[in-house]
């Protein structure tokens, strides 16, 4: 039984596979794919996995995908040799819901004219602040990471609204609404944040109609993926005011080109697509792969996290 | 009976004021007090009032201070004439709050390494972010202020230590320890903050020993006032790398001198003083200042949030 990473976890987590799976051989070669042939699993962020790779990849039964995107993964190839694909769902909502209310609390609060200011050794108190609480939020995709944003933002007295493709209930939202019927919500709502992986269903979701349904206060923060809304219709909204501000941590296209308008909106915040990151990360990787290698190796079940790769989530 | 504000709420706040209170005449002065000896009752931000101001306030009875420390205010000439003083302790709850998280989670999710990078229109996605959950805050000072931030620090699973005098229970503190004990608990605190008020007790409370105690990885947070900490032995501290970071919101001197270290370390946020800014100031404190006025004027109690002038909070 052949495990093949393609990232490197630290020293004490390879020791610790190891340790646990004598009957294993582990190999980590940083995106090093010569021993794809052999691999009966691979442990994966999963960004640079072709069609090719799998043809090669002859022995292949499962993939573990350290990440909750899927969407740049040979999708055919690899539903055609029914190889099973689980990912970490789950593991990014603490640092995702770091970032977002990172995000959201220092625009409320003033950060980027204190830092600005503090630049220009200038001591202005006039930060025009606002609080957070009080204020409705519309969270759309709310599965794990859209959950754990909610349960935070209502513990800072924020009203939430879920979002999702049925309008069934979710955990932490106080109402719910359907991809269909987003528009009626939209005119009460301060903050929209979404979380949505790309699907066919989530691309180009959000349309000029949306934008000038919101407030020309409201704060748009995508944290999902980039083709939920074109960037021409998202640099219209903010241009003309539909809405004040937008945080983007996902692009149509990454990286974000030099040449993008984005860059230099006075009203757009870029974040690298970061917002998952943590020192935790890998960690918690393995604390998704362990049990679910145990439970292979006993033949006992299927990975948890299992993804649908017909449905992309 | 007279009513004096040296500062101007909104025109339709000083209406409902003017409405509810017929048999009451207001005068709202902005920083004029010119109709102080014929004031029964001061509202005011408190900073601006001496002495001479009290002598010549001869019918003053109560002083209602829209904010929460008083420290500058002319204690002997207040105490003497027995004049009430009462503040509105526990409306800087919310905003304070959310610019105390705003500032801890931009550190921990690189904020500002994201905002200097857009202006460089730089993709780096080596961000360093950690995570504020599974940390561990001391909160020196848990009264209103002290014990929201407990309780939101709670929810995002942050261990929380309250810190007062006595070491006597306070809300959402998983442990306590007393201004005495605190060397005890600095060397397992990854975030301090202080949002003690300025008394005898709290001047140069924290000195070179506690800071040499603290983890090299710590964050240290003055929302309180800036006499708790010498400015030189936190400016060692940050230069001897005894502690990572330093949020200042509150200064020895304010405004900062414009030659002062604080403003060009890189690893100081200096806040001119403005954490508890927010666009529902005046609303909260008409909201505490309306119910007490029908109190005294109905004779039949003092007002909420009395000031104890002799211990100065």
């Amino acid at each position: 039984m052949e495990v093949l990473f393609t990232f490197i976890p630290k020293e004490h987590q390879r020791q610790q596979l190891i340790n646990e799976f004598p009957e294993v051989q582990f190999y980590f070669e940083y995106k090093d794919k010569a021993r794809l042939p052999s691999a009966d699993i691979l442990v994966t962020f999963g960004e640079d996995l072709s069609a090719e790779d799998i043809q090669q990849a002859g022995q292949l039964k499962w993939i573990m995908v350290a990440s909750a995107g899927v969407e740049k993964m040979p999708h055919a190839a690899i539903a055609e040799r029914e190889i099973v694909v689980s990912n970490v769902k789950g593991i990014h909502k603490t640092p995702m819901t770091e970032s977002v209310l990172a995000h959201l609390l220092s625009l409320k609060r003033s950060l980027p004219s204190i830092y600005d200011n503090q630049r220009k050794k200038e001591w202005s108190r006039k930060t025009g602040s606002t609080e957070l609480h009080g204020s409705t939020a519309l969270i759309i995709g709310p599965g794990a990471i859209g959950m754990e944003i909610g349960r935070v933002l209502q513990a800072l007295g924020v009203r939430t609204i879920g979002c999702n493709r049925s309008g069934k209930h979710a955990d932490y939202m106080e109402g719910m609404v359907s991809f269909d019927s987003i528009l009626k919500v939209l005119p009460t709502v301060d903050t929209v944040i979404s979380v949505l992986p790309s699907t066919n269903e989530t691309k180009y979701l959000l349309k000029k109609e949306h934008f000038q349904a919101m407030k020309n206060t409201a704060i748009f923060m995508n944290f999902g993926r980039g083709d939920l809304v074109e960037d021409q219709v998202l640099i219209d909204a903010l241009e003309t005011g539909e809405i004040a501000y937008a945080v983007l941590d996902v692009f149509e296209q990454e990286p974000l080109p030099s040449d993008h308008p984005f860059w230099t909106m006075e009203n757009v915040v870029v974040s690298p697509h970061v917002s998952s990151h943590s020192e935790k990360y890998i960690e918690r990787a393995l604390d998704v792969f362990i049990p679910n290698l145990k439970l292979w190796l006993a033949e006992d079940a299927y990975p948890t996290n299992l993804v649908n790769m017909e449905k992309g989530y």
